[in-house]
């Protein structure tokens, strides 16, 4: 049996960082991955030609102070998404450009949208971010769905379905599932609406893949990282924890669960967690997602000065986006949160192929219809994430057992970007929360 | 290694119902139990002169032709729950008495609440209870809390507070955390609101109680009933299906998962779940329940010709009834539901038992302030069981993932009264479950 001081549950970029911050630190880790593979909801693929494509997380801003620090001590190259020309607007067979953040629909449409982003704005102003449950109001706004709210504040059919689309890209969730004090609480955790939208304009991708940093961590980290190693078990003592899998044992002072919480609810602890941080894993579900990427010959849509970005109001795939490496091929990525991600991942691999091509096609033309390459993640599929982007609060559960989010439970500390204040849902959010659960350790 | 035909997970009335049917068929069964204890849910503490309390579920009404049976088969006695009297409704400082199902409201207020009734009613009959998610406009009705429906049909205050706290006695859930459409489903696979009003009046509790039944048929199965096994993992192949745990292995050609959505969804499968079976696992969460019973020399409350039987509109605890036994000493017993229930749980248990009895003094007077003996159960606290009554559905999840309840994976079949198209959330469900579990192997 190994004994070490900390034993990390999980290899994305919580866990990641954890162990970072405390071998830097001077302590003696371990980290567990069930899988095979270190980086979590980060997963970038190769295309033929050996360019990057990020099936999972992908953007850093200008808000993710901590990533672009990991990207510049690994050397991780980044360079500003594709945004050069027109973004479309597309609902059926009607296509429309429009330039920035404000799509061409009626002025009455926009009157409405912006009256309604005003309000969420005010109402995200208001939440607690470390604190969401304690916001003047909260136990209303955590009553209602996102949809009722949107129904009652935006009365105009085509804003509130391009409201859901852009709250089903932040979220991965339909906006029936997730509680408003919940939305409310992730907008403002990135900063706010405005910010969002404006940080949409500024965001950056990763030229060898947003994974690059932490596969770098978990190349320093060599034999302390553990492939393979499903953790099954946490005992918690007189002497510390033991962490059981298949894999054996090991023995530290203190554990960092650094994985989503409903995954965290699957392993089995001794003494059982409290009632209300069990109750927390059970209503604390996983949004779904599905990326896909079609590889062409060239970005074939910058000649018609188009950005490769897409909202789409009746499409299976309501957003798409230009994912084009610097001199690699053209790269289109499509994106499909929610309900429809569980529908298209249903269908036989050809036919949901032919239906995603069908909606670059109806966005983009009919250089669209053969793809050279196709890459795709039904996240929910991935036995050792079972969604993404991240977990959501369905209505009632922030306000009553969401104060357990970040509580440690004896020697156990929670992490993944669940647990983050600021950012979380993104890997932003991953990397703090990990340095926040190493630094609860070694303030001991 | 053992071999048999079929392996049963959970020991409660749907595992047990179901070996049982298996056996009478013929099949060579194992159950597998995790706790030391069968019957699940059902639960029965003994006072200190031997009469049954139950901790757990405890009445069987007229629908209940199931449970019935098994209680004829097992000679298990049952009483009418005592109703002679009235009841109370109680508010602050102001208790006022009523007979029947209609509390002492204004006209207008029982006017509205009847309407809104008659509305639950309605919907409620369009439910197609094996498919609930394509009943019409079950969309829309998925995407709201029953709290955003009682807000929009229940304008008045102190009709909607009533109204929460028969849907909290219902289901153990906060309105504002589960959806309309499944608690419309819930109404229908319970016979519709008036006849569930209707049953309230003619309930019958078990003389030796609620889980009697239960522990007869383990008491047949003998040796085929394994305590202290908790299942950890199930693998399917050509040969079958191999069931593990510390406990070693039982391979059988069927199992057959008799535990809550949330915990079938804490077993590791090889090969993994489909993502929609297990997203529903991640969105099933289980209600909660705290049960107390106060027991007295007498039941004194019966000389001022009440029921036992209050409803409270703003006290932790919403409803109390009377579950003195025939002959035995006087029982009060106290439901808390919901996130009151988290609330007082987290109290120590002399300030938690002060504030219940607390409760009982401001209904029944002075003389219920010191119970001659006490027994209570937090269910969410039970690790095997982590809550109660049953598992809900909160909003988004019958319409995305909803299919999966009841669909087998393979060689496993899905049991637990959450699976039961009618009478779910009622021991009757969980028998049914059972049963229907097992006719689905023998029709193999």
């Amino acid at each position: 049996m190994d004994r070490v001081d900390v034993v990390v549950v999980g290899a994305g970029y919580a866990g990641l960082s954890a162990a970072r911050a405390l071998r830097t630190a001077g302590r003696a880790v371990v980290v567990l991955e069930a899988s095979d593979r270190a980086g979590g909801r980060a997963l970038s693929a190769r295309t033929d030609g050996g360019w990057a494509v990020d099936l999972g997380a992908q953007w850093i801003s200008g808000g993710h102070t901590r990533l672009a620090a990991l990207a510049q001590d690994y050397g991780a190259e980044t360079y500003p998404s594709p945004s050069a020309g027109a973004n479309l607007l597309v609902e059926g067979a009607v296509r429309r450009p429009f330039r920035g953040t404000r799509p061409p629909l009626s002025p009455l449409v926009l009157l409405v949208l912006g009256q309604a982003m005003w309000r969420i704005e005010r109402l995200a102003a208001r939440i607690d971010l470390a604190h969401p449950w304690t916001t003047p109001g909260a136990d209303r706004l955590d009553a209602m769905t996102a949809a009722t709210w949107l129904r009652r504040n935006l009365p105009e059919r085509r804003a509130r379905q391009l409201a859901e689309v852009m709250i089903g890209e932040e979220l991965c969730v339909d906006v029936g599932s997730v509680s408003m004090l919940a939305l409310l609480t992730t907008i403002r955790a990135a900063g706010g609406v405005e910010a969002g939208v404006t940080a949409e304009t500024v965001t950056r991708l990763f030229v060898e893949g947003a994974d690059g940093p932490a596969l770098s961590i978990a190349a320093e980290l060599g034999d302390a990282l553990r492939f393979l190693s499903a953790v099954t078990s946490i005992r918690q003592g007189a002497q510390g924890v033991s962490v059981r899998g298949e894999f054996g044992e090991v023995a530290a002072a203190h554990v960092i669960v650094a994985v989503p919480p409903v995954l965290a609810g699957r392993i089995a602890y001794d003494p059982p967690l409290p009632a209300a941080r069990d109750h927390l894993t059970q209503r604390m579900p996983m949004g779904s997602v599905l990326k896909a990427f079609a590889v062409y010959d060239r970005p074939f849509w910058r000649d018609e000065f188009l950005t490769g970005q897409a909202l789409n109001l009746h499409d299976p795939v309501p957003v798409t986006f230009d994912a084009t490496r610097p001199g690699g091929p053209g790269c289109l990525g499509a994106l499909v949160p929610g309900r429809a991600a569980h529908r298209l991942a249903a269908l036989p691999a050809p036919e949901r192929r032919g239906m995603i091509v069908g909606s670059l096609v109806r966005a983009f033309g009919h250089r669209a219809r053969d793809p050279i390459g196709w890459h795709e993640k039904v996240w929910a599929d991935d036995p050792f994430v079972r969604g993404g982007y991240g977990a959501f609060f369905p209505p009632g559960v922030l306000t009553t057992v969401g104060s357990g989010v970040r509580h440690p439970v004896g020697a156990i500390h929670w992490a993944g970007s669940e647990t983050a204040t600021e950012w979380s849902g993104y890997i932003e959010g991953a990397i703090r929360s990990g340095e926040r659960a190493a630094a609860e350790i070694s303030a001991h």
